[in-house]
This record gives structure tokens, C-alpha cells and sequence, in this order.
């Protein structure tokens, strides 16, 4: 697979989790992280971050690694059915497991 | 690309963003989260969920997108060179912005 | 009964609360009122709080309500046994009830 | 002094403090202290409380600090002024340093 040096930033991410624990309603967890992780002195504008993101992004990474078990699958053995996996077990299990 | 049925629950994600907090030692923010959100109630294993498990997962979002963004390209241009987005461009922008 | 122009102020009031949290190891109250209350920003100098202040005082309240209610028993019917009364009976009745 | 046996009880203390974190709008306060002191385990009928009971008692117990200080003035030095005394004097000093 292809490597790539982006990489998501502490802030960015803390910015991500505040923001989805504030659409979610958690207002008492999102007050304590907004002091927490400072929040509000991070240079992030929110105003660029869309509704959903985090939710967005983490779904977005279960169908990468959906698609790297798939690959993987294929390669070793040949099968061509491309498998929809469970969610639970795309993030508790390794790649090799998921074959 | 591919459609995938695999879709996250809120509990799932909820559980992930949970263990973020705590590993990132926001304790207030996860004591929150955890009444909130009712994290003791739910069936999810946590002995399953590896460390860093939501970063893992955004992460991996962001190849995703950093993916169908080159894809994108390379299919409009004909343009072959990968090229390495910054995460708050995968975050804040749509795939055609990002070509 | 003595008047007094004795007046705890509302960050007075607050400190010796937040105290509280602190010494009863309430700590994600004890954080979050900090904030909520800019406890940080009160100009008083917590050294000079005794530990226990909040019990302390309102223990001192609770006997102050009892000395009440013995007094004004004492005036109406010539009693003069001094009865003890419980701490919850000198907080949700008033004087007249206590009698 | 009248000593006496009425004391109140942790689970009564913590009561009065959750009720003040509501009253004052301190919203994840309450929050936090509320699981944290287990205040919807309590067997204390919340509709017997008065509202402004923490701030009634402390501001009780510091008239009785007041009333401790002049009456132990005027033993020693006959002195009959009755002075008023600040809060944070009442709070911070003992009987002695408050003649």
C-alpha cells in the first residue's frame, strides 16, 4: 500500500473530538475538553470544519481498512468476493485476521 | 469506488472517542463522556479495542480521502504524480477541491 | 435576635464551596466550577482558608438555627429545656416549626 | 457555649452543595458532583429543601462567629460594643484573633 506522510496533528484531532462531542449533545464532556485540551487557543478555524467530521473520517478509515483486508485477501489466495466486515471487528482485529 | 455496508454505531464511536480521552489523559472529559453517553452500559468488549484506536481510524480516513482525492485526479488529468495533501485540507475540503 | 450587615459575597461563597470539592476528592466538580466560577481570578488568598471551612460554617449555621428556635420556644411557653433538634429538621422547617 | 449534638451528615452537606451548583447556573458542577457524590442515591426528598439553604446556613454560621467573638469580648474586657465583623475575617481568623 501506499505510504503518506499526512498526518493528523494532536489539536486538529482534539478539535474533531470536541466538535462531536458538541453535536452530540455531550455539552458536560465537551466543556470539560474545551479547558482540557484548550480548545479555544488552538489556531483551527472552525468555521472550516464540516458538520459530522470525526464521523466522517473514522468511517472513512473503516473502508480503508476494509479495502486493505480486501486487497490482502486477493493476493494470498486469489478469492475475488469482496467481503463487507463487521465494524466492531475491522477495529479490534488486524488486517491478517480479517482475511 | 466501492459501497460498503460497514456503518459505525454511535456506541461504537462513542466508546472510541472514550478511550481517546482517557488515553490522552483528559480525565474530566472521559468522566463526562462516560455518564453521558452511558459508555458502562454498553456490550462492547473493551478488552478488544486496541490503544489509539480512534487515532488509528482517523487516520486511515484520511489516506482514504488523500486516496480518492489522487484517484480523482488521475482519472480527470491523466495527471500521474501522488501527491501528499495536508490533513486540515482532507478535513476541510471536498474530494474535487482537493485534485 | 441581632441584625448584622455581615454578608458573604458570592465568590466567597464559591471558594469555600470549590474547597469543599477539593478536600472531599469531588475532583471533576471541583474542575469544573473552578472555571464555571473563575476561582483562578478571585482575589482571595486560599491560604488563609482554614481546611473543613464550608463544614465548619455550616455546622456553626445549623447551631445558629437551634439557638434560634430554643430562644423564641423559651420566650413563648416558659420552657426551658434546651432541646436538640436534627440537622435536617433545622434545615427544611423554619423557626415556628421548630419550636 | 451550648454544645450540641446536631451534625450534619456528608450525604446532607453534599446535598445543600449540589443544590447551590444548580441555583448559581453552575450546570456541570451540578453535573459532575452529582454522580460523583451519588446525589440521586441520597434518601433526602429534595422538595423539603429550601431554595438558597447552603447560602442561608453559611451566612447563619458566620452570625454565630460573630455572636462567639463578641460575646467572648466582652467577658474578657468588659468592652459592650457589638462590632460587626467581615466575612473573611469570620472565615479566615479564630474566636481570639477576633475580639
Amino acid at each position: 500500500m501506499m505510504t503518506t506522510p499526512s498526518s493528523i496533528t494532536s489539536n486538529e484531532l482534539n478539535f474533531l473530538v470536541y466538535r462531536y462531542l458538541q453535536e452530540s449533545g455531550f455539552t458536560h464532556a465537551a466543556f470539560a475538553l474545551g479547558y482540557e485540551a484548550g480548545i479555544n487557543k488552538t489556531s483551527i478555524d472552525g468555521n472550516l470544519i464540516p458538520p459530522g467530521a470525526l464521523i466522517t473520517f473514522v468511517q472513512k478509515g473503516l473502508h480503508y481498512v476494509e479495502l486493505e483486508a480486501n486487497l490482502e485477501s486477493e493476493k494470498f489466495d486469489g478469492d475475488d468476493d469482496f467481503s463487507f466486515l463487521q465494524p466492531l471487528d475491522l477495529i479490534t482485529k488486524d488486517v491478517s485476521e480479517l482475511q
